[in-house]
Formats: structure tokens, sequence, C-alpha cells
């Protein structure tokens, strides 16, 4: 792999994670993962990766916990991997991804897939930032600030 | 830079923008275009990264319409980043992520910075996946379907 910088040391929550996540096959992998995928050769088929690749990227979804391994659930000889909670926890950012997806980079016209309410069949809402009383927020209607007692360095 | 996949041409909307911000640097430039910075060497001292690394990831977020360019505000000399609305559309997946960082990548005592609402100088509220008709869903809740006339491709 391409050496990377570390940023499991940054004080930011956006940037902490992307060890974890912070490239292209990790996020498809967890689209996967979401949509059922448990296989290694399923998330090969749906990816189109090299082996090496898919494999030191389960591997360090792996170490970072957001998914487990265990014997298949139909017995056979395969592991499957599994969303754990931490990874389950990723949903509304696949989620608002997707959404942003969907709106900036197909055309009108352009048939996709959408994420759908199983109970009714109809797209889940739109993902939005709200304050405590519930009003819509736009990046500038909210600020940054530090809590605990350090609050020197920023990244 | 490393060869890389594209998506452009990916049914899955979870896909198709991760050529635009697919790495960890990309999404750290948004997150500091989020908190105001707009000029290449407030970025550069933001993220620690080569002038050349840091050159080329800009160009691909004006390339992709997600930051454009402006002669500087106060009439000097260099040029601004600043989001467009395709950009500022990103807010909540930032925002998504921030929270599940502060949730799995920090201690409970460990200081890091808070997304709070300028008004009232509360965190904002956690980012959810609803029905229309209000319903709090999991992944589990949602399944993925098909709108317009194609249906045969899935990446």
């Amino acid at each position: 792999m391409v050496k990377r910088t570390s940023h499991g040391a940054a004080r930011c929550p956006v940037a902490r994670p992307l060890d974890a996540i912070g490239d292209q096959w990790s996020l498809l992998i967890l689209r996967d993962a979401f949509e059922g995928t448990t296989r290694f050769s399923a998330f090969q088929k749906s990816l189109g990766v090299s082996r090496n690749i898919l494999s030191v990227r389960l591997r360090n979804l792996v170490d970072h916990g957001i998914l487990d391994t265990a014997p298949a659930a139909d017995g056979g000889a395969y592991q499957e991997y599994r969303l754990t909670e931490k990874g389950r926890g990723l949903f509304p950012v696949l989620v608002a991804l997707r959404q942003w997806g969907e709106t900036y980079f197909f055309a009108p016209e352009e048939s996709h897939v959408v994420l759908v309410d199983r109970k009714h069949g109809l797209p889940v809402r739109r993902v939005e930032v709200r304050s405590q009383d519930g009003r819509l927020l736009g990046h500038e209607d909210t600020a940054i600030s530090r809590i605990g007692e350090r609050s020197t360095d920023t990244t």
C-alpha cells in the first residue's frame, strides 16, 4: 500500500476515522456490507478489485472494529464479514453520501438505485443537520467548539 | 498520483462521487473549507500535507465543481477556494462522519471539538435516517430499489 499519514491521534472527529474508512474501497466495501454482502468472493465480484487490495482493506476494517469475522451461517467452509455495532453506526454517513451522489452526479432522467424504507417502499427522507430545537442548519449556522480540558492542537 | 479506478460511470450513487471525494485529503480539505479556510497556505498549514498533494486534491475538487476559485475578497494577490452549492451539499456527510468519529474514536473523557448551533451554542442533533413518515431507520429497515429504465449493472 501507499504510505499514508495516520490521523489516529488527531483531535478532530472528522480526521480520526480516516485511517479506518478514508479511501474509496473501504467505503464501497461498507456499502456492500450494508446491502448484505458477507463473503470475500462476493465483495470481490461486486467491486472488481484485486484480491490483494480487498484483503488489505477488509483486514483494516476488521482491525478497526468496523467488521468482524465469523464462520459462515450455513456451516460452509468460508468465513463471513459482518458489520459490528461500530460499523452499523456508519449508516447515516453512507446514506448522506448516497443522497449527495444522487443529487449531483446523475442527470435528472438517468437511472440509479435509491434507498427505500422496506415498510412502505418509499425513498428515505433526506438526511439533514438540525439544531436541538429542530431548526434546519447549514454550515454557516454552525461553529466548532472545544470540549474537554485540552485546547491546543487543531487537527 | 497512484493509478485509481474510476467510478464515474457507476450506477450507484455511493460509488460515483468517490472520484471526487474518496480519499482522506479531500475530506479534510472539505472539513477545513466548511470551517472557513479559503487559501492554499491555510489548507497546507492545517493539513501538514505536501504542496504537490494539496495542489492535486484542490484541483480535483475544483474540476468536480465542489470548490471554485475567486480573487481574494480582501483584494490580495492570492486566490480563494470556496465551496460551491454542490460542495455545501456535503455538509450532512461531514457532520455524520464527525458524529461517528466522536462516538467511536474518542474515549469518554477525551477532549475533542464538537459542532454547535451558532444561535444557542448547543451541539447539533445526531444525524439520523428516517422514513417519509418519520420513523427512525436502521439499515435493516431499508432496501435498495432501482429507478429509471435500465436495471442491469449493479456498481
